[in-house]
């Protein structure tokens, strides 16, 4: 497919098309960085306010009660938990992934050396999402116990990594760069083989591709809302831990909220039954409020119509860069295989950092990330395939020009 | 002073009397819970939605550069820093209460046994907030190497129990039942003397009370914005650490945006040099965002103003209360010493509970605090001196009628 038109074709048959007037989506944007913060729900707005006016205002002290905020985590993660194959009373929303690892592993470590005291080791990739590996860094340093981060180069030497001295292989589903995707289950599979946990980090899997935990068989994950989730700018992050793990050892970010009963205000610690000592402390009521609107939208999807799209318009992406820019040095370093690969498509161009200052100004918003890659998330609730196609024409544009050899687009800003 | 005209002469000639006008507190509702929860600034809800729209919808993920979202942490701690004595660059705003005494205490233990290995024991009070006590139980578990949590029974035991084996003195400067407050710069000075150093929980005091951080020696303070503050439900807490002490241990949650080079991506952690090491994850923006409305309030008036005013509006309710209820079996549990309390006034009734569910009920709205304990805090931001006087006219007729008594005030529910 070379013309617009049939781009155009597709999005009128595309049953997931009306889906994108629930979002606050400026004309002209083409966005493909919903990998990276998501489009505002339409119904955001109107949620800020009548909780600002309503329960904060008008409520006040009492809508913690009447409103529901202290239970609103658990509600939350009821909420979200089909979308990662969760069960319920098994997932809470709250603070933030790091934080959630933090706990995560942890819990996980002292399970770990229940079993075995001898495994000290946390197996993971030197690509993984840098906080994994500096919360990791950080609890080894705490622990001070012997300890070891055992970073791999390459996914494919994960399996050999892990030993008898593995406590853990801490995961991320999706890598955040090259969106290349683990198989779950399999992963689960030999790490338990191997009589390890596994932890896994879905910050660029949920709302993007299905997500199975309980059916894979992990052990704890983690994850943010703020992605695909469409949940608002570092909007409360989740935590799951199936049921025949949540009693096993309490973490150590003990705050009341995680409490058995915490207005009985007793000064020793008892920590929550069930998935409710995952909490910590006070939540950020009006960002984890907004968490809702994105969910909603999902249900009146499923994943599984949402997965299609996502990898029709990624095809589609990809073949049209290929095509269409091919006297271009851009590299494909995305798995080709669906089976391989998340919600997203990244290219390696040697002005990688200038391409996408164009391509921005343009309108065409993806993101850049170190070294030399350009990267496109798809997310088919609100992505046509006409933005597909139009942001090809543009990329091929600037780069045929070489309009990204403008100095503005050397200089570099923080970017996320 | 016993007349309601009196009390309107007093607001009448209150210089703060304006600043009531940018909250939004509904007309008929006397509102003495803002320790608990603070009211909406009007400005709130025109900013979350001015976030909403144009920040993270116009601007999407450009905001995080466009809109300084990644400096808002340091930039709102630089705003509330003169609230509390402290200098340019020594708080940051983030994460909750809980989880920045965990970074605290964490950071604090390595340094004092830096010093002396021996100091393991944290002295605390029994009656400080529960999460207080909970986090340091959580941290001590972890660490599994012998560190000991002291609670004295009352404040007089405070410097009894600090010795030569005491790493830390946690205390929290306004008690949140009793509003009992500590002498800072007395207290961190006997603290020093015996070698330990001295963690503040500023939760009941930042915005309510005079704090000089820096002119009381203090080693570290957290504290929350939600109560006198009125950064809206759950907003991101606050963390303090004086420039001497920035450098010298990092704290085990080192997520990415405590990172000394955050989008350097690289995967070993490096701590920021400065403060931005007690950050760690990606922040809630838009609770945060709010924050900035309650700073703004702060910004027109002084510390010294509104603690003239919160000590005049309590000593009148405390003299209202203690002749115009005298035959009720209502005892003050708050020292009367200005130096010595906070911002509320608290009394003890045998049936506490039910006479605050029928104060609510009549619109007085303060809190009950097990056990027995009536909770009224006064904010002299939106309180005026009419709402003491009608406040305690309401609680002499609930007790006079035997109001309380309805069986609907029986019934618990979750409180905060």
């Amino acid at each position: 497919m070379n013309h617009r038109d049939n781009a155009a074709a597709l999005d009128r048959d595309d049953p997931l098309g009306p889906l994108r007037e629930q979002f606050a989506l400026n004309d002209g944007v083409i966005y493909l960085d919903g990998n990276s913060l998501g489009v505002p729900p339409k119904a955001a707005a109107s949620r800020a306010a009548a909780i600002i006016a309503g329960e904060w205002g008008d409520g006040l002290i009492r809508s913690w009660n009447t409103a529901g905020w202290f239970a609103w985590p658990k509600r939350l993660g009821n909420k979200l938990a089909p979308l990662i194959g969760a069960a319920e009373d098994e997932v809470v929303v709250t603070d933030t992934i790091s934080i959630n690892l933090f706990k995560v592993l942890s819990a996980a470590l002292r399970v770990a050396n229940e079993r075995d005291p001898k495994r000290r080791v946390i197996v993971s990739e030197r690509s993984n999402f840098p906080t994994d590996l500096y919360i990791a860094q950080g609890l080894i340093e705490q622990l001070d116990r012997g300890y070891e981060l055992r970073l791999v180069d390459h996914a494919s030497e994960l399996t050999g990594a892990i030993d008898e001295n593995t406590a853990l292989g801490m995961i991320t589903h999706v890598n955040y760069r090259t969106g290349a995707m683990h198989d779950m289950a399999a992963l689960t599979r030999i790490i338990h083989e191997k009589g390890a946990l596994a932890v896994w980090d879905l910050a660029h899997s949920a709302g993007a591709v299905p997500v199975d935990l309980n059916g894979a068989n992990a052990d704890y994950a983690v994850g943010c809302t703020y992605k695909y989730l469409n949940g608002g700018p570092g909007s409360p992050a989740f935590i799951w831990v199936p049921k025949h793990l949540q009693g096993a050892f309490s973490q150590p970010l003990s705050g009341w909220w995680g409490h058995k009963k915490p207005f009985d205000m007793v000064p020793e610690y008892r920590p929550d039954d069930g998935i409710g000592r995952f909490l910590c402390g006070t939540q950020p009521i009006i960002s984890m409020g907004l968490v809702e609107c994105g969910l909603d939208v999902f249900g009146q999807t499923s994943v599984a119509a949402l997965r299609r799209k996502s990898l029709a318009l990624s095809d589609l992406f990809i073949d049209l860069v290929e095509t269409r820019c091919r006297e271009f040095p851009l590299q494909l370093v995305t798995p080709r295989a669906h089976t391989e690969r998340g919600s997203q498509a990244s290219f390696e161009h040697p002005h990688g950092y200038e391409v996408m200052q164009a391509l921005i100004a343009r309108n065409v918003i993806g993101d850049y990330r170190e070294p030399r890659i350009l990267r496109f998330g798809f997310t088919p609730l609100y992505t046509r395939y006409v933005d597909v196609w139009d942001a090809v024409e543009i990329l091929r544009d600037v780069l045929e020009t070489e309009a990204w050899r403008a100095p503005e687009y050397a200089e570099r800003g923080a970017v996320t």
